[in-house]
């Protein structure tokens, strides 16, 4: 069946909207404990403004006190020069850097204009000159919760600027949950025409939120139109701050629970990462989003409760064998 | 597009797991708000025993107590004889039976072999005896969380032989979340080759849960595949014996949100239920698991920032339009 690669955001995306420092200590614990579990990519951290996100601060000592796994890439989120150049001191395997499809939402977000966020990404990969692989991900791909709608063409002219300035992959992120599927369909299905025929060898992930409930469905849908690459965010930690109190990223082990059962090949060691995410309540201090973690796999059977057998040997001694066989 | 048939079973399926009990006001004020969204049922109680189910002890009171709708059915959960009657004294407009499709889930559940649960409910049909609508609900249709997989044609012949019996309809239930899509989609192939070409007007509903997070994926496969019946339960209420904090039912406003934006009809006011799924929380006393009542509809659109005009002007007085065409 079809390989899935899957890429862990957790302890970037899924930290950075906590309202409580998390130790240095317990970042790198996280980041060695999922890097046991067969994950693609990591994003360990970002390289961003230790005052925009104090979460983040210590970006630098949790890329130098991690363990490094073969075959994992340790990614970092970079938002301009300054960042790029903690990222490539840290050795990242990669950089990923990030601006959004709409406008308004890069105004709200990124304080500027997307002319002038591409230009500064443009920079950044300029100075990174090849030296480390570029990821770029996009936010509100499938629509803006302030400006609605955005143009399918639009998110796969900006993609094709990207991919055609080297970046070895693109990320396209649902950042507030608002894509379905046949929207994922349609999206997938243009990206193939448009722009993975032009760069056969683009690495291209998706990014959804599972803020209205639609989280998986939309995976399932890009995996059956030939999606191969996925983030999520262990525990669905990460939120949503236009919803408060409504789920953010999809969660990993949901997801990887349902891409296993539905036939698709994600090498990540099922058991050992629900295991990492029912220790997540303690390390962040409150309840987390996803079910697999409490309910168990489908496959891990309850015992029945003790009075079942007895009943069984009670109705078999009145009424002969309690077998039922509902065939005619 | 094809329309779907959705029917509400919080007020029974939802309340009966809560922990304080809801006053009977509360309960016929809920019924009555939902009668007026465009539900095809309205599952409003259960005729079980009041020691076995307390919160649900006032049955009768409810069900003479709630305003009736035209074109809704209020329907209600009976377990046995004694059930029966006091349902058709309810005037109850249609008798849902339970019996499970596990006999193990039977023999735990409803203290009796599968072959004891059938004669009951035989019972019942022959008393009932055509005055009023049969519904059958088969729980652990998908698998069971002690037995593990359940055959899919001993489902579809149980299934089988109570629309034999003349049941107007059958509800394959996802008791505790273990179905995946590809699963939902066999069986609903199955059940319109062996069963549904029999019994062409048999009305067919699944009734999932979110144990998982997959339920909204199964409600979509079981929609591709030709389902137009669903049960689902306000704000997720339901929760799960087995799965301690873990989701319950799915969600009836996410359900319909996603159906709304997949393009089938459902005749809901979306927004007239979601004003309802806000006020459960103070119903029940504690948050629940619904998305959309906390994010919005993906149509309802967040003001930008105050600062976003500013930004806009002053990145227009600098470098002229602030506008970005990503095509080349």
């Amino acid at each position: 069946m079809q390989r899935i690669h899957f890429n862990e955001v957790a302890p970037r995306d899924g930290f950075q909207i906590e309202a409580n420092f998390i130790p240095t200590a317990s970042k790198i614990a996280l980041v060695d404990a999922l890097s046991e579990c067969g994950y693609a990519k990591i994003e360990v951290t970002s390289f961003t403004s230790p005052k925009a996100i104090p979460m983040l601060r210590d970006a630098s000592a949790v890329m130098a006190g991690i363990r490094r796994a073969p075959g994992v890439e340790y990614t970092v989120l970079v938002p301009n020069l300054r960042g790029a150049e903690r990222a490539l001191a840290a050795r990242a395997d990669e950089l990923n850097l990030v601006m959004s499809a709409s406008q308004t939402h890069n105004l709200a977000n990124l304080r500027m204009p997307m002319a002038q966020s591409f230009a500064a990404l443009c920079e950044v990969i300029g100075m990174v000159d090849g030296r480390t692989p570029i990821n770029v991900s996009l936010s509100c791909c499938f629509g803006c919760p302030m400006q609605g709608e955005i143009a399918q063409a639009a998110v796969i002219d900006l993609a094709s600027r990207f991919a055609d300035l080297g970046a070895r992959g693109i990320t396209l992120c649902d950042t507030t949950g608002m894509a379905h599927p046949t929207q994922v369909t349609r999206m997938v299905n243009a990206v193939h025409e448009r722009l993975l025929s032009v760069h056969p060898q683009l690495q291209l992930t998706l990014h959804f939120h599972n803020t209205r409930g639609i989280g998986l469905a939309n995976v399932l849908a890009a995996a059956s139109a030939g999606i191969t690459r996925f983030d999520g965010s262990l525990g669905g930690l990460g939120g949503c701050p236009y919803a408060p109190g409504a789920s953010g990223n999809i969660c990993s082990e949901d997801a990887i629970h349902l891409l296993d059962a539905e036939g698709y090949t994600t090498g990540i060691d099922l058991v050992r990462l629900l295991a990492i995410a029912r220790t997540l309540p303690l390390t962040v201090g409150h309840e987390v989003p996803g079910q697999v973690a409490k309910a168990g796999r489908t496959c891990d059977l309850h015992a029945p409760p003790a009075e079942v057998d007895a009943l069984r040997r009670q109705w078999a001694t009145a009424y002969g064998s309690p077998g039922f066989s509902a065939s005619r």
